[in-house]
Protein backbone atom coordinates (compact mmCIF):
# COMPACT_ATOMS: atom_id res chain seq x y z
CA UNK A 1 0.00 0.00 0.00
CA UNK A 2 1.10 3.44 -1.07
CA UNK A 3 2.03 6.06 1.61
CA UNK A 4 -1.01 7.65 2.66
CA UNK A 5 -1.63 11.12 4.74
CA UNK A 6 -5.58 11.82 5.93
CA UNK A 7 -7.49 14.41 6.86
CA UNK A 8 -10.73 15.46 8.51
CA UNK A 9 -12.79 18.89 8.66
CA UNK A 10 -14.77 20.31 10.96
CA UNK A 11 -17.37 22.96 9.78
CA UNK A 12 -18.27 25.30 12.89
CA UNK A 13 -21.68 26.96 12.89
CA UNK A 14 -25.39 26.68 14.08
CA UNK A 15 -26.36 28.59 10.68
CA UNK A 16 -25.01 25.12 8.38
CA UNK A 17 -27.14 22.81 11.25
CA UNK A 18 -30.26 24.59 10.91
CA UNK A 19 -30.25 24.35 7.12
CA UNK A 20 -30.14 28.56 6.96
CA UNK A 21 -26.81 28.08 5.43
CA UNK A 22 -25.71 25.39 2.70
CA UNK A 23 -22.16 24.35 3.29
CA UNK A 24 -20.47 25.07 -0.02
CA UNK A 25 -17.35 24.08 1.70
CA UNK A 26 -17.35 19.94 2.04
CA UNK A 27 -17.39 19.71 -1.25
CA UNK A 28 -14.58 22.08 -2.69
CA UNK A 29 -12.55 20.70 0.33
CA UNK A 30 -12.66 17.62 -0.46
CA UNK A 31 -11.89 17.55 -3.69
CA UNK A 32 -9.12 20.11 -3.52
CA UNK A 33 -7.90 17.27 -0.58
CA UNK A 34 -8.19 14.37 -2.92
CA UNK A 35 -6.44 15.85 -6.17
CA UNK A 36 -3.38 16.64 -3.69
CA UNK A 37 -2.99 13.10 -2.57
CA UNK A 38 -4.52 13.86 1.04
CA UNK A 39 -7.84 11.12 2.02
CA UNK A 40 -10.02 13.37 3.91
CA UNK A 41 -11.39 10.26 6.15
CA UNK A 42 -14.15 12.32 8.25
CA UNK A 43 -15.73 15.82 8.13
CA UNK A 44 -18.07 16.75 11.67
CA UNK A 45 -20.26 19.92 11.88
CA UNK A 46 -20.72 21.33 15.58
CA UNK A 47 -22.57 24.66 16.40
CA UNK A 48 -21.17 27.19 18.12
CA UNK A 49 -20.67 26.06 21.29
CA UNK A 50 -17.18 25.96 23.02
CA UNK A 51 -17.26 22.45 24.63
CA UNK A 52 -18.58 21.11 21.48
CA UNK A 53 -15.94 22.73 19.25
CA UNK A 54 -12.83 21.44 22.00
CA UNK A 55 -13.98 18.04 21.78
CA UNK A 56 -13.85 17.73 17.77
CA UNK A 57 -10.83 19.52 17.31
CA UNK A 58 -9.11 17.06 20.06
CA UNK A 59 -10.91 13.62 18.46
CA UNK A 60 -10.02 14.74 14.81
CA UNK A 61 -6.55 16.15 15.38
CA UNK A 62 -5.38 12.91 17.13
CA UNK A 63 -6.33 11.05 14.97
CA UNK A 64 -5.62 11.94 11.36
CA UNK A 65 -2.19 14.27 9.91
CA UNK A 66 -4.27 16.98 9.12
CA UNK A 67 -7.73 18.93 10.66
CA UNK A 68 -9.16 21.75 9.18
CA UNK A 69 -11.91 23.53 10.25
CA UNK A 70 -13.76 26.12 8.52
CA UNK A 71 -16.12 29.10 10.72
CA UNK A 72 -15.93 31.33 13.92
CA UNK A 73 -13.45 33.33 12.82
CA UNK A 74 -15.19 36.60 12.82
CA UNK A 75 -15.41 39.64 15.14
CA UNK A 76 -19.04 38.84 16.74
CA UNK A 77 -19.67 37.64 19.82
CA UNK A 78 -20.60 34.09 18.12
CA UNK A 79 -17.02 33.69 16.95
CA UNK A 80 -15.56 31.20 19.08
CA UNK A 81 -13.18 29.49 17.29
CA UNK A 82 -9.79 30.75 17.79
CA UNK A 83 -10.40 30.60 21.88
CA UNK A 84 -11.92 27.05 21.69
CA UNK A 85 -8.78 25.60 19.38
CA UNK A 86 -6.64 27.51 22.26
CA UNK A 87 -8.64 25.64 24.99
CA UNK A 88 -8.34 22.42 22.91
CA UNK A 89 -4.33 22.65 22.90
CA UNK A 90 -4.03 24.06 26.81
CA UNK A 91 -2.30 27.20 25.44
CA UNK A 92 -3.07 30.72 26.00
CA UNK A 93 -4.29 33.49 23.57
CA UNK A 94 -3.70 36.61 23.20
CA UNK A 95 -3.95 39.63 20.54
CA UNK A 96 -0.88 38.41 18.21
CA UNK A 97 1.55 41.12 16.51
CA UNK A 98 1.50 40.16 13.14
CA UNK A 99 -2.53 39.60 13.10
CA UNK A 100 -2.65 43.32 14.15
CA UNK A 101 -0.95 44.72 11.72
CA UNK A 102 -2.79 42.75 9.54
CA UNK A 103 -5.62 44.11 10.73
CA UNK A 104 -4.19 47.93 10.76
CA UNK A 105 -3.67 47.32 7.04
CA UNK A 106 -7.31 47.64 6.66
CA UNK A 107 -8.70 49.75 9.28
CA UNK A 108 -7.47 53.11 10.05
CA UNK A 109 -6.79 53.41 14.23
CA UNK A 110 -10.28 54.76 14.66
CA UNK A 111 -12.12 51.90 13.03
CA UNK A 112 -9.96 49.14 14.44
CA UNK A 113 -12.00 48.51 17.46
CA UNK A 114 -12.46 46.12 20.16
CA UNK A 115 -14.36 43.76 18.20
CA UNK A 116 -12.22 43.68 15.16
CA UNK A 117 -9.23 43.79 17.30
CA UNK A 118 -10.67 39.98 18.19
CA UNK A 119 -9.78 38.54 15.08
CA UNK A 120 -6.21 39.40 15.74
CA UNK A 121 -6.58 37.17 18.63
CA UNK A 122 -4.35 33.51 17.88
CA UNK A 123 -3.30 30.66 20.14
CA UNK A 124 0.14 31.03 21.35
CA UNK A 125 2.51 29.02 18.99
CA UNK A 126 0.69 29.38 15.70
CA UNK A 127 1.55 30.46 12.56
CA UNK A 128 -0.98 32.41 10.62
CA UNK A 129 -2.81 32.21 7.37
CA UNK A 130 -3.21 34.92 5.10
CA UNK A 131 -6.39 36.61 3.94
CA UNK A 132 -5.88 38.92 1.09
CA UNK A 133 -9.84 39.19 1.21
CA UNK A 134 -10.60 41.22 4.13
CA UNK A 135 -6.73 40.91 5.34
CA UNK A 136 -8.43 38.59 8.79
CA UNK A 137 -6.20 35.61 9.02
CA UNK A 138 -6.60 32.27 9.70
CA UNK A 139 -4.26 30.12 11.55
CA UNK A 140 -2.14 26.79 12.21
CA UNK A 141 -1.30 25.27 15.34
CA UNK A 142 0.09 21.63 15.42
CA UNK A 143 -1.96 19.48 12.74
CA UNK A 144 -4.27 22.08 13.17
CA UNK A 145 -5.63 24.64 10.34
CA UNK A 146 -8.12 27.39 11.35
CA UNK A 147 -9.47 28.64 8.16
CA UNK A 148 -12.63 31.04 7.78
CA UNK A 149 -15.94 30.14 6.92
CA UNK A 150 -16.88 32.46 3.67
CA UNK A 151 -16.17 29.98 0.94
CA UNK A 152 -14.16 32.33 -1.25
CA UNK A 153 -11.57 33.58 1.84
CA UNK A 154 -11.78 29.70 3.00
CA UNK A 155 -10.80 28.62 -0.79
CA UNK A 156 -7.61 31.38 -0.71
CA UNK A 157 -6.58 30.44 2.42
CA UNK A 158 -6.37 26.42 1.46
CA UNK A 159 -4.68 27.90 -1.55
CA UNK A 160 -1.95 29.32 0.69
CA UNK A 161 -1.37 25.90 2.80
CA UNK A 162 -1.66 23.39 -0.13
CA UNK A 163 1.77 23.83 -0.67
CA UNK A 164 2.62 23.66 2.86
CA UNK A 165 1.33 20.25 3.40
CA UNK A 166 2.67 16.40 3.30
CA UNK A 167 1.05 14.67 0.43
CA UNK A 168 0.42 11.43 0.16
CA UNK A 169 0.31 9.09 -3.49
CA UNK A 170 -2.34 10.73 -5.20
CA UNK A 171 -5.56 8.65 -5.45
CA UNK A 172 -6.67 7.65 -9.35
CA UNK A 173 -10.20 7.51 -9.80
CA UNK A 174 -11.94 5.81 -13.29
CA UNK A 175 -14.94 5.76 -13.73
CA UNK A 176 -17.36 2.84 -15.39
CA UNK A 177 -20.64 4.10 -16.84
CA UNK A 178 -23.06 0.82 -15.98
CA UNK A 179 -25.03 2.04 -18.74
CA UNK A 180 -28.37 0.20 -19.23
CA UNK A 181 -27.35 -2.00 -16.23
CA UNK A 182 -29.09 -1.94 -12.67
CA UNK A 183 -27.07 -2.50 -9.54
CA UNK A 184 -28.63 -5.51 -8.46
CA UNK A 185 -27.70 -6.76 -11.77
CA UNK A 186 -24.16 -6.29 -11.90
CA UNK A 187 -23.34 -6.56 -7.55
CA UNK A 188 -22.21 -9.87 -7.63
CA UNK A 189 -19.57 -10.04 -10.23
CA UNK A 190 -18.66 -6.48 -8.99
CA UNK A 191 -18.35 -8.19 -5.46
CA UNK A 192 -16.22 -10.47 -6.72
CA UNK A 193 -13.78 -8.22 -9.15
CA UNK A 194 -13.50 -6.09 -5.52
CA UNK A 195 -12.53 -9.30 -3.20
CA UNK A 196 -10.48 -10.65 -5.75
CA UNK A 197 -8.20 -7.14 -5.79
CA UNK A 198 -7.26 -5.52 -2.35
CA UNK A 199 -5.17 -2.04 -3.62
CA UNK A 200 -8.73 -0.62 -5.24
CA UNK A 201 -11.92 0.12 -4.00
CA UNK A 202 -14.87 -0.31 -5.77
CA UNK A 203 -17.89 1.90 -5.22
CA UNK A 204 -21.51 1.79 -6.93
CA UNK A 205 -23.20 4.98 -7.36
CA UNK A 206 -27.07 5.14 -8.30
CA UNK A 207 -28.39 8.22 -9.26
CA UNK A 208 -31.85 9.10 -10.18
CA UNK A 209 -33.47 11.90 -12.16
CA UNK A 210 -36.82 12.47 -14.41
CA UNK A 211 -34.88 10.40 -16.95
CA UNK A 212 -34.22 7.47 -14.58
CA UNK A 213 -31.87 5.70 -12.89
CA UNK A 214 -28.38 5.93 -13.84
CA UNK A 215 -25.27 4.19 -12.52
CA UNK A 216 -21.46 4.70 -12.33
CA UNK A 217 -18.93 2.29 -10.89
CA UNK A 218 -15.89 4.07 -10.09
CA UNK A 219 -12.33 2.37 -8.94
CA UNK A 220 -10.32 4.12 -6.76
CA UNK A 221 -6.84 3.27 -5.84
CA UNK A 222 -2.96 4.23 -6.26
CA UNK A 223 -1.51 1.70 -7.99
CA UNK A 224 -2.49 2.46 -11.89
CA UNK A 225 -1.75 -1.07 -13.26
CA UNK A 226 -4.23 -2.34 -10.51
CA UNK A 227 -6.82 0.54 -11.41
CA UNK A 228 -6.22 -0.23 -14.74
CA UNK A 229 -6.81 -3.89 -14.45
CA UNK A 230 -10.30 -3.36 -12.44
CA UNK A 231 -11.56 -1.24 -15.11
CA UNK A 232 -10.86 -3.50 -17.70
CA UNK A 233 -12.28 -6.43 -15.50
CA UNK A 234 -15.33 -4.53 -14.96
CA UNK A 235 -15.86 -3.32 -18.43
CA UNK A 236 -15.91 -7.18 -19.11
CA UNK A 237 -17.98 -7.61 -16.66
CA UNK A 238 -20.85 -5.58 -18.05
CA UNK A 239 -20.50 -6.82 -21.14
CA UNK A 240 -21.33 -10.46 -20.73
CA UNK A 241 -24.64 -8.82 -18.73
CA UNK A 242 -25.41 -6.81 -21.47
CA UNK A 243 -25.90 -9.81 -23.48
CA UNK A 244 -28.99 -10.54 -20.22
CA UNK A 245 -29.68 -7.14 -20.02
CA UNK A 246 -32.97 -5.66 -18.20
CA UNK A 247 -32.57 -1.83 -17.46
CA UNK A 248 -34.75 -1.89 -13.93
CA UNK B 1 -35.99 26.73 28.21
CA UNK B 2 -38.82 24.93 25.98
CA UNK B 3 -39.03 21.33 25.30
CA UNK B 4 -35.73 20.34 23.40
CA UNK B 5 -35.48 17.07 20.75
CA UNK B 6 -32.28 16.70 19.15
CA UNK B 7 -30.86 15.02 15.96
CA UNK B 8 -27.65 13.91 14.60
CA UNK B 9 -26.96 13.13 11.12
CA UNK B 10 -24.44 10.46 9.63
CA UNK B 11 -23.54 10.70 6.47
CA UNK B 12 -22.27 7.22 5.15
CA UNK B 13 -20.60 7.15 1.73
CA UNK B 14 -16.87 7.35 0.48
CA UNK B 15 -17.79 9.15 -2.88
CA UNK B 16 -18.97 12.34 -0.58
CA UNK B 17 -15.65 12.58 1.08
CA UNK B 18 -13.22 12.44 -1.97
CA UNK B 19 -15.35 15.05 -3.30
CA UNK B 20 -17.19 13.19 -6.44
CA UNK B 21 -20.18 13.41 -5.15
CA UNK B 22 -21.37 16.81 -3.58
CA UNK B 23 -23.57 16.13 -0.57
CA UNK B 24 -27.93 17.42 -1.34
CA UNK B 25 -28.36 15.43 2.18
CA UNK B 26 -27.45 17.94 4.61
CA UNK B 27 -29.04 20.89 3.81
CA UNK B 28 -32.64 19.64 2.91
CA UNK B 29 -32.32 17.44 6.63
CA UNK B 30 -31.09 20.67 8.74
CA UNK B 31 -34.12 22.82 7.60
CA UNK B 32 -36.90 19.72 7.60
CA UNK B 33 -36.00 18.97 10.93
CA UNK B 34 -35.52 22.63 11.70
CA UNK B 35 -39.25 23.32 10.59
CA UNK B 36 -40.77 20.88 12.26
CA UNK B 37 -39.01 21.46 15.66
CA UNK B 38 -35.70 19.00 15.64
CA UNK B 39 -32.58 20.77 16.64
CA UNK B 40 -30.13 19.09 14.83
CA UNK B 41 -26.66 19.24 16.84
CA UNK B 42 -24.23 17.60 15.25
CA UNK B 43 -23.18 15.96 11.43
CA UNK B 44 -20.82 13.58 10.50
CA UNK B 45 -19.73 12.10 7.26
CA UNK B 46 -17.60 8.56 7.74
CA UNK B 47 -15.97 6.64 4.85
CA UNK B 48 -17.84 3.12 3.87
CA UNK B 49 -15.74 1.00 6.40
CA UNK B 50 -17.95 -0.90 8.95
CA UNK B 51 -16.10 0.07 12.59
CA UNK B 52 -16.09 3.51 10.85
CA UNK B 53 -19.63 3.34 11.22
CA UNK B 54 -20.24 1.29 13.65
CA UNK B 55 -18.74 3.44 16.11
CA UNK B 56 -20.43 6.90 15.07
CA UNK B 57 -23.81 5.45 15.17
CA UNK B 58 -22.78 4.32 18.91
CA UNK B 59 -21.36 7.63 19.58
CA UNK B 60 -24.65 9.80 18.28
CA UNK B 61 -27.46 7.45 18.96
CA UNK B 62 -26.41 8.39 22.57
CA UNK B 63 -26.26 11.31 22.91
CA UNK B 64 -29.03 12.65 20.47
CA UNK B 65 -33.20 11.91 20.28
CA UNK B 66 -32.47 10.62 17.20
CA UNK B 67 -29.47 9.81 14.58
CA UNK B 68 -30.72 9.75 10.63
CA UNK B 69 -28.16 8.09 8.61
CA UNK B 70 -28.08 8.24 4.96
CA UNK B 71 -26.28 6.51 2.86
CA UNK B 72 -25.23 2.65 2.22
CA UNK B 73 -28.01 0.77 1.50
CA UNK B 74 -28.36 -0.52 -2.04
CA UNK B 75 -26.90 -4.17 -2.92
CA UNK B 76 -23.30 -3.89 -3.94
CA UNK B 77 -20.65 -4.88 -1.86
CA UNK B 78 -20.07 -1.27 -0.51
CA UNK B 79 -23.41 -1.16 1.16
CA UNK B 80 -22.47 -1.83 4.65
CA UNK B 81 -24.80 0.07 6.50
CA UNK B 82 -27.78 -2.26 7.66
CA UNK B 83 -25.03 -4.90 8.93
CA UNK B 84 -22.90 -1.74 10.52
CA UNK B 85 -26.03 -0.50 12.31
CA UNK B 86 -27.34 -4.57 13.79
CA UNK B 87 -23.75 -4.45 15.06
CA UNK B 88 -23.90 -1.18 16.37
CA UNK B 89 -27.29 -2.20 18.49
CA UNK B 90 -25.66 -5.65 19.01
CA UNK B 91 -28.49 -7.61 16.94
CA UNK B 92 -28.52 -10.31 14.37
CA UNK B 93 -29.35 -9.03 10.67
CA UNK B 94 -31.88 -11.26 8.18
CA UNK B 95 -33.82 -11.35 4.98
CA UNK B 96 -36.72 -9.23 6.89
CA UNK B 97 -40.10 -11.18 4.83
CA UNK B 98 -41.31 -7.61 4.46
CA UNK B 99 -38.82 -6.38 2.78
CA UNK B 100 -38.29 -9.58 0.23
CA UNK B 101 -42.56 -8.63 -0.23
CA UNK B 102 -41.28 -5.28 -1.25
CA UNK B 103 -38.54 -6.30 -3.43
CA UNK B 104 -41.10 -8.96 -5.13
CA UNK B 105 -43.33 -6.16 -6.32
CA UNK B 106 -40.51 -4.51 -8.05
CA UNK B 107 -38.86 -7.70 -9.54
CA UNK B 108 -39.84 -10.96 -11.25
CA UNK B 109 -38.84 -14.05 -9.97
CA UNK B 110 -35.58 -14.63 -11.85
CA UNK B 111 -34.31 -11.30 -10.94
CA UNK B 112 -34.67 -10.91 -7.04
CA UNK B 113 -30.57 -12.55 -7.20
CA UNK B 114 -28.60 -12.48 -4.19
CA UNK B 115 -27.18 -9.00 -4.61
CA UNK B 116 -30.70 -7.98 -4.55
CA UNK B 117 -31.79 -9.60 -1.75
CA UNK B 118 -29.29 -8.16 0.01
CA UNK B 119 -31.50 -4.94 0.34
CA UNK B 120 -33.69 -6.96 2.36
CA UNK B 121 -31.56 -7.66 5.11
CA UNK B 122 -32.67 -5.82 8.34
CA UNK B 123 -31.52 -5.66 11.37
CA UNK B 124 -33.53 -7.95 13.87
CA UNK B 125 -36.66 -6.06 15.72
CA UNK B 126 -35.74 -3.04 13.13
CA UNK B 127 -39.34 -1.39 11.59
CA UNK B 128 -39.49 -0.79 8.01
CA UNK B 129 -39.38 3.04 6.45
CA UNK B 130 -41.54 2.65 3.09
CA UNK B 131 -39.60 3.38 -0.72
CA UNK B 132 -42.25 4.32 -2.96
CA UNK B 133 -38.70 5.13 -5.85
CA UNK B 134 -37.37 2.22 -6.01
CA UNK B 135 -38.70 0.09 -3.17
CA UNK B 136 -35.81 -1.15 -1.21
CA UNK B 137 -36.99 0.21 2.56
CA UNK B 138 -35.04 1.97 4.87
CA UNK B 139 -35.48 1.17 8.56
CA UNK B 140 -35.81 2.40 12.04
CA UNK B 141 -34.45 0.51 15.10
CA UNK B 142 -34.47 2.13 18.25
CA UNK B 143 -33.80 5.83 17.93
CA UNK B 144 -31.77 5.31 14.89
CA UNK B 145 -33.34 6.20 11.21
CA UNK B 146 -31.73 4.47 8.06
CA UNK B 147 -32.03 5.82 4.70
CA UNK B 148 -31.27 5.79 1.37
CA UNK B 149 -28.79 8.27 0.24
CA UNK B 150 -29.75 9.32 -3.45
CA UNK B 151 -31.62 12.32 -2.41
CA UNK B 152 -35.09 12.25 -4.16
CA UNK B 153 -35.34 8.37 -1.87
CA UNK B 154 -34.12 10.17 1.45
CA UNK B 155 -36.63 12.52 0.72
CA UNK B 156 -39.77 10.64 0.38
CA UNK B 157 -38.12 8.21 3.77
CA UNK B 158 -38.03 11.09 5.19
CA UNK B 159 -41.66 12.77 4.67
CA UNK B 160 -42.49 8.84 6.24
CA UNK B 161 -40.70 9.07 8.99
CA UNK B 162 -41.32 12.53 10.02
CA UNK B 163 -44.84 12.51 11.32
CA UNK B 164 -43.50 9.67 13.81
CA UNK B 165 -41.04 11.76 15.36
CA UNK B 166 -41.33 13.72 18.80
CA UNK B 167 -40.88 17.02 18.02
CA UNK B 168 -39.99 20.33 20.53
CA UNK B 169 -41.09 23.95 20.54
CA UNK B 170 -40.23 24.87 16.66
CA UNK B 171 -37.35 27.73 16.73
CA UNK B 172 -38.80 31.01 15.50
CA UNK B 173 -35.84 32.40 13.32
CA UNK B 174 -36.06 36.12 12.28
CA UNK B 175 -32.93 37.75 10.36
CA UNK B 176 -31.97 41.94 10.56
CA UNK B 177 -30.39 42.75 7.26
CA UNK B 178 -27.18 44.86 8.79
CA UNK B 179 -26.97 47.16 5.31
CA UNK B 180 -24.40 49.15 5.10
CA UNK B 181 -22.74 47.99 8.46
CA UNK B 182 -19.76 45.87 8.69
CA UNK B 183 -19.98 42.93 11.25
CA UNK B 184 -16.41 44.96 13.54
CA UNK B 185 -19.07 47.81 13.47
CA UNK B 186 -21.86 46.16 15.25
CA UNK B 187 -19.67 43.23 17.43
CA UNK B 188 -19.95 44.92 20.51
CA UNK B 189 -23.30 46.04 20.81
CA UNK B 190 -24.29 42.97 19.43
CA UNK B 191 -22.33 41.25 22.07
CA UNK B 192 -23.86 43.45 24.72
CA UNK B 193 -27.70 42.66 23.48
CA UNK B 194 -26.68 38.72 23.46
CA UNK B 195 -25.74 39.00 26.89
CA UNK B 196 -28.85 40.31 28.47
CA UNK B 197 -30.81 37.99 26.78
CA UNK B 198 -30.66 34.19 27.62
CA UNK B 199 -33.36 33.42 25.77
CA UNK B 200 -32.43 33.78 22.06
CA UNK B 201 -29.05 32.90 20.48
CA UNK B 202 -27.94 35.44 17.89
CA UNK B 203 -25.32 34.93 15.17
CA UNK B 204 -23.97 37.30 12.28
CA UNK B 205 -23.25 35.92 8.86
CA UNK B 206 -21.08 37.73 6.45
CA UNK B 207 -21.06 36.37 3.00
CA UNK B 208 -18.99 37.99 -0.11
CA UNK B 209 -19.90 38.06 -3.31
CA UNK B 210 -18.93 40.43 -6.69
CA UNK B 211 -20.84 43.33 -5.29
CA UNK B 212 -19.20 43.00 -2.13
CA UNK B 213 -19.89 42.14 2.04
CA UNK B 214 -23.18 41.42 3.27
CA UNK B 215 -24.36 40.79 6.83
CA UNK B 216 -27.10 39.27 8.06
CA UNK B 217 -27.96 39.14 11.51
CA UNK B 218 -30.14 36.06 12.76
CA UNK B 219 -31.83 35.55 15.87
CA UNK B 220 -32.93 32.24 17.19
CA UNK B 221 -35.46 31.26 19.78
CA UNK B 222 -38.35 29.13 20.94
CA UNK B 223 -39.76 32.56 23.03
CA UNK B 224 -41.92 34.75 20.68
CA UNK B 225 -41.57 37.59 22.93
CA UNK B 226 -37.78 37.57 23.56
CA UNK B 227 -37.21 36.88 19.78
CA UNK B 228 -39.30 40.03 19.12
CA UNK B 229 -37.39 42.21 21.79
CA UNK B 230 -34.15 40.71 20.63
CA UNK B 231 -34.90 42.10 16.79
CA UNK B 232 -36.06 45.16 17.97
CA UNK B 233 -32.89 45.99 20.48
CA UNK B 234 -30.76 45.13 17.09
CA UNK B 235 -32.47 47.50 14.59
CA UNK B 236 -31.80 50.48 17.41
CA UNK B 237 -28.13 49.50 17.98
CA UNK B 238 -28.08 49.33 13.75
CA UNK B 239 -29.82 52.85 13.70
CA UNK B 240 -27.85 54.57 15.99
CA UNK B 241 -24.27 53.28 13.98
CA UNK B 242 -25.67 53.92 10.66
CA UNK B 243 -24.99 57.81 12.06
CA UNK B 244 -21.29 56.73 12.11
CA UNK B 245 -21.27 54.45 9.19
CA UNK B 246 -17.95 52.81 7.01
CA UNK B 247 -19.05 50.55 4.65
CA UNK B 248 -16.09 48.11 5.31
Amino acid sequence: MAASVTAALLIIGDEILSGRTKDKNIGYVAEYLTGIGIDLREVRIVPDEEEEIVAAVNALRSRYTYLFTTGGIGPTHDDITADAVAKAFGVGIRHDPRAVAMLQERYPPHELNEARMRMARIPDGADLIDNPISKAPGFRIGNVFVMAGVPAIMQVMLDAIGPTLETGDRMISRIVEAEGLAEGHYAEGLAAIAAAEGRVSIGSYPSFSASGFRNQIVVRGKDAAAVDATVHAIRELLGRLRGDRNPL
